[in-house]
């Protein structure tokens, strides 16, 4: 008598467990040191819509970023792009309504002068201010809404909670809910004894999300002291792991951008990627990111459901994450998920079309926790009990290859009508 | 002042001009020494619903075939793949309402015995009869309808278009429209004089297809005196430029089957590659296979709109077919055609995301015939008189990145509400 019991899956957000990570409150306020602001510019058509946020450190602080690799990357990822390799920054401005991509060289000029506006403002460099649009692509972006509106920014600058709130909420385009996270950690210093450090951050992303990119737009604040390196790498190593695992329709966004302030206020020695602390700050900010990963997958464009994937058994890490992705992809798995149908000959089809090798008859798949099949092999199913599952808001689906020890996990949504209906009109 | 003219498109489906192809009646059965059917066996759960359907060829024939690539390919695949390497076939039966994939090694039983079945009726071997399914993975097929199912179909044989009709319908799943395709072409004897020959076929395909690998099911034949070789090499490359550049929903069947049978009852020498004749029924055969991969796309699951991609000016072939199945293959530009929204930001959006490396300040494009975009800079659009083209049937969409003389088109269709519904409530 065969034994099938479910794949053996990692855990999710380990860092939790290892680092003595808490939730907290305060999104990207929560490091101190850090102030936020979303105000309404008139930017967008709907009157009185937040659509104008504003980040900004109280002092100069250490910046690490990644941005869009798509080859139309908008005109303020050209600006910040340039501006974060000196690994200095005061302040990032971002607006909702309008993407300005594919608006040329007069797009690159409204960008740097939106940030000289915020310059003016808060007494710091034109060169130490980010930039990140998100919204209609093709459409000239007009300066008039931020001469009224980064004033009024400025102004509206807290530290509170509720500031980090209208922040997050000022960038929300087809997102339905704003997306934040914060947490605690205490970091170990090198002569005994511990300082406890912040991370904090909102992203918005909803629809053009794919992964192997850094999200929409996502800004994130620790209080730790990092250096300019530690902060650069821990950023790269957790979007790898998080945002870049996170695919909504295959589309990758024009606009991208993931940026980390370190402001250093919560003391104690600089940490450098070699510092005793550095693992746990590590650990803090990917958890932060993780958080904010999940929150887009399921708040995609129409989701109903946010979609785990699991390859387990591939032959290495490239085939795992190329099989992982073909389910998280496939519009034939994303619509049986919104029907709330078993249908898992689709996860095979899609595992099986990428191009990746393996032997369909040492293939395991699981659905929502339910062996359906075996070594190639289709097993009873008890469609009663998997209709029930299909209630559960995260959806799981594991596959195992068998053919090596390389796992990937991907993180997406389910397609529905509500997709199309938001997509078919979005412009216009 | 700019001169802002459309992009010169390459004509569409050259072999008629060149070669004098015309169109004609007849589906599969066009070519002579062919006969088809098409019954009702009870493999589906709609009563009376056509779901069996046989080409026979009267006597055996030179055939020759191509199949998915994916890792996950069904029983039906893996028993015609090997009979199609001996170059000779009698015959070809074909099922929708179960795909047989996924049902481990007694599925490739149920097929095996499903040819022993045609090749008793028939009185001709096992080995030179194909098989060909559709319909949900991972159930398996009972061979039941097939017992009483296909004597019905060798009694039902014939050589009309109302017999080629009928096996065209019985493949059909979500497909709306049977899809036939005939021609006749003049094929240059040797020595002086000319041998007049057909090409004819169905094909079955609305989800699940992809480019990169065959079509769904399509069976064609000619009457052309074909050898081996020569059927092989006109039928490779006929899908390589027609069915591999379709693309409906980015998935890949597990199923995918393409065959051409000729029967040499046109007469005339026999035709190798180097034959005089060889290029014109090469190109009456793309024709053919043209002519069904452009309905497979109209007929895309849920579809509104035939949408023709082309990417013009790219680097090289490679880059020319990645641009355009991006584009093609992104849910923003599909809903966004669906909607009748000029948004032509999601064509550069796609079309910068795929990894292919080119300036955005060299790009042209053109949507619906009307340039949008010169050089990188948007151009004022009418908005109304785009409204109206998007009326038409077929959507064009042009893109020029300026890096070379490379080009691709592919077939596509636009994401509709229908898709999701079809796809949301399918197998159950």
């Amino acid at each position: 008598m065969k034994d099938y019991r479910p794949l053996e899956l990692p855990t999710q957000n380990h860092g939790q467990r290892d680092y003595g990570i808490v939730s907290c409150e305060g999104g990207i306020c929560a490091a101190k040191g850090v102030r936020a602001a979303g105000v309404c510019a008139g930017l967008r058509k709907e009157p009185g819509r937040l659509d104008l946020s504003l980040v900004a450190l109280n002092e100069t602080s250490v910046c690490a970023g990644v941005f869009t690799q798509n080859r139309f990357c908008a005109a303020p990822v050209q600006v910040s792009q340039e501006r974060v390799e000196n690994g200095r920054a005061c302040a990032i401005v971002l607006n909702s309504g309008n993407a300005n991509a594919s608006t040329g060289a007069p797009g690159v000029q409204v960008a740097q002068q939106t940030t000289a506006l915020v310059a003016e403002e808060l007494g710091c460099a034109e060169e130490e201010v980010l930039v990140a649009s998100t919204g209609v692509i093709g459409v000239p972006l007009a300066l008039d809404g931020f001469v009224s509106g980064i004033p009024q920014a400025v102004r509206a600058l807290d530290d509170t909670p509720e500031a980090a709130h209208r922040a997050a909420r000022a960038v929300m385009t087809t997102d339905t809910v704003a997306k934040e996270s914060s947490c605690e950690v205490e970091l170990p210093c090198p002569n005994g004894g511990s300082v406890r450090a912040h991370v904090g951050g909102f992203v918005k992303g909803s629809g053009m999300i794919m992964p192997n990119m850094a999200t929409m737009l996502c800004v994130l604040s620790t209080d730790a002291p990092l250096t300019s390196e530690a902060a650069h790498d821990a950023l790269l190593s957790a979007v790898g792991e998080t945002f870049n695992k996170v695919t909504v329709d295959s589309d990758t966004s024009t606009n991208d951008t993931c940026v980390l302030f370190a402001t250093g206020d919560a003391g104690g020695d600089p940490v450098g990627v070699d510092s005793l602390a550095y693992p746990a700050i590590a650990a803090a900010i990917r958890w932060v990111c993780e958080e904010l990963a999940r929150k887009i997958a399921a708040d995609g464009e129409g989701a109903t459901k946010l979609v785990t994937v699991d390859v387990l058994g591939a032959a290495n890490d490239e085939d795992a994450e190329t099989v992982a992705r073909s389910i998280a992809n496939s519009p034939l798995v994303k619509t049986a998920i919104f029907g709330h149908d078993a249908n898992w000959g689709r996860v095979a089809m899609a595992a099986g079309k990428c191009g990746v090798d393996f032997d369909q008859y040492n293939v395991d798949i699981d659905l929502l926790g339910v062996p359906v099949l075996r070594a190639g092999l289709p097993l009873p199913m008890d469609e009663e009990d998997l209709l029930r599952r299909f209630e559960e808001d995260e959806i799981r689906i594991a596959i195992s290859l068998g053919e090596g020890e390389a796992n990937a996990r991907v993180w997406t949504c389910d397609l529905t009508h509500e997709y199309v209906t938001i997509n078919g009109d979005y412009r216009t």
